[in-house]
């Protein structure tokens, strides 16, 4: 597959570029029967879509998803799942000063090593924007889990270079273009991405993802643990270079006794695990969070090589988000919903007719 | 595969239990021509090994891997490496008592919601134990990439509780029991471990790293990024939390103007990327940073239920590492070849005539 | 993938139903640098298209590929390739009598019975109109195949009804409607088609595929030969019902003395064998022959049961091939080109620096 | 994963050679709660077992298979099953003579092509040896299969050279060394194959399998339609060169009205589809038919080259079965096996929650 599918019964096959004419994805597994139409996948695709506020880059995309195949009347058949997205705003002559040159912190240099060449124009298939497809996928996987299992799955903003953001209204995500769980804390944002525009800077980010009411059982032992393949997924997000489950690198300091969950028959008393013991979920909260770098496209100058080897300097000017963290909350979702997703489908093929007389403990 | 194999063209499968007569693997991918004899992969099988020290489990294995197939006239023949390692010393009578509870941190109660049964006896599959084979298998790929590219893994203990430890010489790390690369310190941590061993508790760990002289070109862009791939077997080992490349969770409070690493004709001026950028090695060193749970089986009692539900206490005897991280070094440096070495033959299978005309910086 | 993918390395992933906007693909692995455009994909698109003779559906579809990414300036950058045909001609009028029963023969009891639903449009998922897509990936793997290694790929009508062909010259494969390569029976055909579609009736035919120059080496030992790997490409084809590597089913009567293909070391004296001994490629021609069953919609009214298991007659009206083996000829070859190219990437990875003293016989 | 590995849910991975210690395998995704015994192992493992009868090779290999994990208090865990069984009567020194010849109708070349080596003891990893585990495997899905479902498979030996055999009656087939369903023709056979050893030459041989009970909506759409997945399982087992499904070749000369397989409320009134339409099991018999070549090792002297690519005799003398597919009939119904268990996980995990209200017919 060369890195761009996704899963291993519901599974997301991708293709598309920043400046090609479009993005497109197969998903594939889906189980037949769910309700989807276009909207469905809007709200996710919306809430990740730039230009939405002047915190973000400008370039303005409708991200309107076409469902082209797997769904009759309705409903999916269960058969492949085509969709694709049209690139509307590439403006593609803002790269054609780059395009001998490598942007020091991108995929420049990594890919003309690895492929001789490279699509130059923004990035070409390292761009953020092939997340477009991941959010389009996520929420078909979203809305099954939600539908038949109740699981819900919330992210949101948990720092932001300096700023440290409490969750303290989930429900308030959504009404702030920063994903900040903290409205309190909103003014503080915008005018701290004030100042950094005028640095003409950017910054790094911390999202953390919460999903609740997932099933126990979730997960393969020894290489397929959940967490290890919520790790893969929420590291392949552009720009991520950390991921944590539970208390993360916390445990680093903690002891034995104070880490280990215990169990009372009123549920766990607490949940440093993020929701899994040995890779398999518990029934409590699936929690993760990742660390996403300072955009690198900015417009301080920097020292560089160019496709010879000779030494250059480069400004990136060109429309980009100062903090790509701002946009990645539905993207991690996303990958969330994916993960759970092909987990319960793979958990349900194996185990589909395990009785077991222990209780699930505060799972309701 | 249900979780055990790992790899897309070199490839591990794995099956053994703690307590099962023996743990055994299939190694898939193999290039022909390699010598490869049993002291191959004792030479890592002896660094996991338990019973080496007084400060992890007293479980007495020798721990030494049967070829048992791939390998004629003390060469790889390119077909399937078998390996099996027999269990020696389970002493299965010390989990009688555990039987019909749930250890607070193991895997006992997902294990049982999951499959509506488990293997009690010292976690089963779930055991640490089931890592021996993932060093036996890492230390066949880490042959082949030193023989052939020069490749050289090398991991430390970087922080155990509070005790943050530097790199001061990796040389060291085999002369003590620690994994420890500052052999100033190793006195500070025999009596750390000494005390902790006393107040019958663990602690938690974080380990580092780093694969040097690893060629331009590894990973793939989107989903298979060698960072993702790489943070799903890191995160696959037993009590990882947390995975960071490069600067990790240190990225947050970055700046991009600080956090890029810029390119000069004699290579990058910093490694905060840790050695890829897009997903794909740039030839830099790549850097990883894992942190480990503290061990759950610990003389502290704690509160759990019964497999009926029942509220219960728990005090978990036996053997145990008090610091699963002490023993994690050889472990994170076998996923680390393991996710080189398929992705050097992904690489090599798509692009092995690739001509660039533009240098490799900083790579020699 | 559910079955939507083929490939382990060089890969395609298909959507698309035959009623529904149209097809695509995404097409993972390709090599970069191989030059691409729409023209490359159209030739052996003209080749199955529908409508091209009286003796095929009469359905009007131009195939028409669109390339939506992994090529830039030309050539593919190694990243995905994304490809799209509309659906121009669907009537989908036509299909409205058969919503409520199933079609003898055909996927629609079979779809029902596992996903509760079907769409009864031209067999949605289930229309051999998938193909196209085969077809258009299938070019791509082609072209790499005979630009780097001289790898060419050709099939034909071996047999329709009772009317057996040879291969007497397979230059003129393309100058008739029904990939004959004996330009001497294309008349007998052209009546026996007439008749054929006077009785309202289908038939069966035999395609047979050769691909000369193929590399030695390609193929896995055990479950991944090169003709269990064809096989099941082969097999995948709609209405196929058997496939046969070299004598196929010819060596059941035959001797060992009589079958094995003895070397000298000017070559192989015959080929047997098919091209493959152990599954891998001996650098003989790779022979496999495949049968299709005849089209199942006929104006032959025939039994059957509608969705609430009460009898019913049905007579299939609409636009369908009286044969479909008449245009199984490029998806056969195209299988043939997808499994090939996969297996040399395959080769490739694993045994890249494989040196060998031994001579390669009979292959130039 | 190189070829060793069949399946995508339930998995076997297998290793070992003819001449090695032994030979493994991991069987992954079981769902546990199986009862599993090595005896359940053992009754096929007898059946494919060397040295029965004086028809096969002499070779003595007590060929018992050792359970080394993934069951627990006599049931399965669902945790990976390892498998082990030891070489005991190896004999390398018969081999010594064809290291640096190649014999014709071997893997010898094509295997030194493919590796630059090759084991010659006994064809190393591509000896008929290797189905043994495929056997064990096989055990285990049809254990689950028969109990959990009431799928029965079985199989026999259709035709041997000239001679063609009826199933009279399948329960008379493990009474006779042939596999042959026809109690009145054993004696015909014993002498033809009296003759044939006399004449120091092998022959090839017809098998079929029949799955009774197969529930339907087993297969998937597209490549992984059900006949291609078996068509792949079948042609992977050594020598054989041929795959039908239903009707098969004899398709070729049907006419639609005749092949499709008419629906009445009471069942399908025939079975020319082999049990699956579109690639999907329909709920009749899953019937399929293999070709296997004469074997390859006989004693007629013949023509080949060495590894120098000088000409060269070769007679093959050792222990070897003058018809391999005397031996192969357990094999088949082991690769028919794996493949429904593997589809029917795969089904279940996409549909568990399929409701539909049109009956199954034909099927109790």
């Amino acid at each position: 597959m060369a890195g761009d599918s996704f899963g291993k019964l519901f599974t997301v096959t991708t293709f598309g570029e920043s400046h090609g004419p479009g993005l497109g994805c197969v998903v594939g597994g889906c189980p037949p029967g769910l309700a989807l139409c276009g909207a469905d996948l809007q709200k996710d695709l919306d809430r990740r879509r730039p230009g939405t506020s002047r915190h973000v880059t400008q370039r303005k995309e409708p991200d309107e998803a076409r469902i082209l195949s797997g769904v009759f009347e309705g409903v999916t058949t269960g058969t492949a799942i085509g969709l694709y997205v049209e690139n509307v705003d590439q403006r593609s002559r803002d790269y054609s000063k780059i395009m001998d040159r490598f942007r020091p912190g991108h995929a420049d240099y990594s890919y003309q090593q690895k492929y001789g060449l490279r699509d130059y124009r923004g990035g070409g298939r390292s761009s953020a924007r092939e997340t477009v497809m991941r959010v389009a996928a996520g929420a078909i996987a979203r809305k099954y889990l939600n539908e038949r299992l109740g699981t819900r799955i919330r992210g949101y903003l948990a720092q932001i270079g300096p700023i440290v953001l409490d969750a303290v209204d989930l429900d308030s995500v959504d009404s702030n273009p920063f994903f900040c769980a903290d409205p309190s804390r909103v003014e503080e944002l915008e005018a701290f991405m004030v100042q950094l525009r005028r640095d003409g800077d950017s910054v790094g980010a911390r999202i953390n993802v919460i999903a609740s009411h997932v099933p126990p059982g979730l997960g393969e032992p020894v290489f397929d643990k959940l967490g290890a393949e919520l790790a893969h997924g929420l590291m392949s997000i552009n720009a991520v270079k950390g991921v944590e489950i539970g208390d993360g690198f916390a445990v680093v300091e903690q002891r034995g006794s104070q880490h280990r969950d215990e169990l009372t028959p009123a549920g766990f008393v607490k949940n440093s695990s993020g929701g899994m013991l040995g890779g398999i979920s518990t029934g409590q909260d699936i929690l993760a969070s990742i660390a996403l770098k300072p955009t690198s496209s900015i417009q301080v100058p920097g020292r560089t090589i160019d496709i010879h080897g000779e030494a250059a300097e480069i400004v990136t000017t060109g429309r980009h988000d100062p903090c790509v963290g701002l946009r990645a909350t539905p993207i991690a979702e996303a990958m969330m919903a994916l993960t759970l997703m092909d987990h319960y489908l793979r958990h349900r093929a194996q185990n589909a007719d395990v009785v077991t007389t222990t209780p699930t403990i505060g799972f309701k």
